[in-house]
């Protein structure tokens, strides 16, 4: 036997089983949490199988949680106010486990630094667990692999996911459709802001939150906060029975975080009594399901061979009007049945 | 042969060739092109292969137009809108086409009433041309006829095509997908009427007008305006290099809608001197592709008797907790490769 199959034996030989797995997890055991989220967001195969059957014994240990999304343009201080948000929840005894959906992180290099040093004192409290982005990679998966993570941080018995993205590509809406409760992070400023922010974003947010609202520029903040209100009374909210309103704190001195708390433990009190929360539930695990149908039927067309070889011309021919659209979609469907058959 | 093949054998023979009708609409014939469009709005296989030699020998004689979407809520007042401002344009030498995008006529009756009644004084103007709504059917379909009716139009040689949608589902962002210009009538009370209006709606226009400011209404007009004005300060303009603005008309005395031309005009002197009008041609062209494609791909599968007979017990599975949506999703894949083999 040679080096590297020894090599790759003996890997296999010291991973967990995943009956192991499924146990550690439900044990609160945080390093198997770890592998197991490793496990989920690797691209192999057979780690992928591993992960769906970790993942279905874990399934009924998920779902009674609260799930919250953070979401603001890069500088908007999203590290550390969910450091002290976290903190603060900690402190009260819930369990808060914080994920991020970054596509940008590899470029951005937000990740880069470790989530050690982004959210040093969140990191070292034992009801905390910190999951660094994911390095890169396309959108969807992602996407995919986080919704499976927030699973697999419940059946871990954390009771409050922050899900944390920054607003690039889709993420924004993304994240909307895994979290029952979300919170946008603002700067000063909200007209100069809005012009660069994206669209429709005010109308996928539960609660605006003014940052930095400390030392010279609380009466800014104040401002802003006033001005994102009006904005808001002309913008439809996201979540039915719930009005959208903005507010403002200090990640750096705690000021207003605990407010904050509140009003998201009022959201949940407003849609809980209601049938809003069980059906945004059921909703979002449908539109998970039909986003990944959608996203593998794109993928087998669009990486099918003679489709890829036939699409740069077609789409030279429908440009300068030498062929219909009709006509351009017939001859790509006719180049991908040939594969199939 | 019997009687029912005879009568199709006739129906066969007195329609006119392909070639026939490709010389009737560049001959500007417009009961031609009428019939063109219902060829192209026909679901027959047959008449969408005829309509499919027909548009490739029109293409060369589409493009160099002005296509303008006019969409409001119902009681608007777009088909008063449409009547006068197209009007104008006849009267300037213009050749107009107006077309609509409607998935609601055969519910809200808004076409059974019959273009005649609607634009009683546009439709006898030589220089007009009045589509009536499709009637019902799928939203994707109607789509991609009005796509393939604006070229038709053009190639009979209209030069400014508008299409009228009223919001419902997507047909406001797939209108915007098919013009250069887009123009929302509202009515007074800004406030109240942007509380039901569609999210995003207002980044996909180019121009707001406030409609029925006349009589008593001028007044309330102006002040809507002005909220208007106030709110699109904050939102994302839909064209680039171009600022979307709020203004006011009343389409019963023409008030303002010679205003409203100069803008739009103006609007395209702009877009035309940079690449704006050309890129924007070009994305909506390729998006039109890759819509079609994904809706074929989407019918296909979900049209599968086999996915059909899984997908509802597989919703079950996954809102229950019982499978991953990963596992769902292979399931169904499963089914529907099993057919293809």
């Amino acid at each position: 036997m040679n080096e590297k199959k020894l090599k790759f034996v003996k890997r296999v030989r010291n991973e967990e089983t995943p009956e192991k797995m499924i146990e550690g997890v439900l044990n609160k055991d945080r390093a198997v949490l770890a592998k197991v989220i490793t496990l989920i967001e690797s691209s192999a195969i057979r780690h992928q199988e591993q992960a769906q059957i970790i993942l279905q014994k874990l399934l009924p240990h998920t779902g009674n949680t609260i799930r919250i999304g953070v979401t603001g343009v890069p500088g908007a201080g999203k590290s550390t106010f969910i450091e002290t948000f976290g903190y603060l929840l900690c402190e009260q005894g819930y369990r808060v486990a914080v994920l991020a959906v970054d596509p940008s992180s590899t470029i951005n290099g937000g990740s880069i630094l470790g989530d050690k040093t982004r959210m040093e004192k969140l990191s070292t409290h034992p009801n905390a667990f910190i999951r660094p982005s994911p390095s890169g990679g396309v959108l969807g998966g992602v996407h995919l692999k986080t919704r499976e993570s927030i699973l697999a941080c419940e059946a871990a018995g954390f009771n409050v996911i922050i899900v944390e993205t920054v607003g690039v590509g889709q993420s924004e809406s993304i994240v909307r459709s895994m979290v029952d409760f979300y919170l946008m992070l603002v700067l000063t400023g909200a007209g100069d802001e809005l012009q660069g922010m994206k669209k429709g974003i005010l109308e996928l947010v539960d609660l605006i939150v003014v940052n930095k609202a400390d030392g010279e520029n609380v009466n800014n903040a104040k401002k802003t906060t006033r001005e994102y209100n009006q904005i808001l009374h002309f913008i439809q909210p996201s979540t039915a029975g719930w009005e959208t309103k903005a507010t403002m704190c200090s990640s750096l001195t705690g000021e207003g975080i605990d407010e904050i708390w509140k009003r998201i433990q009022e959201f949940f009190q407003v849609i809980q009594s209601s049938t809003v929360f069980k059906d945004r539930r059921q909703s979002q695990v449908k539109e998970w399901l039909f986003s990944l149908i959608k996203e593998r039927l794109e993928t087998n067309f669009f990486s099918n061979k003679n489709v890829r070889k036939l699409l740069p011309e077609i789409e030279d021919q429908i440009i300068n009007d030498q062929a219909t659209v009709s006509e351009a979609v017939d001859a790509l469907f006719r180049e991908y049945k040939k594969k199939d058959s």
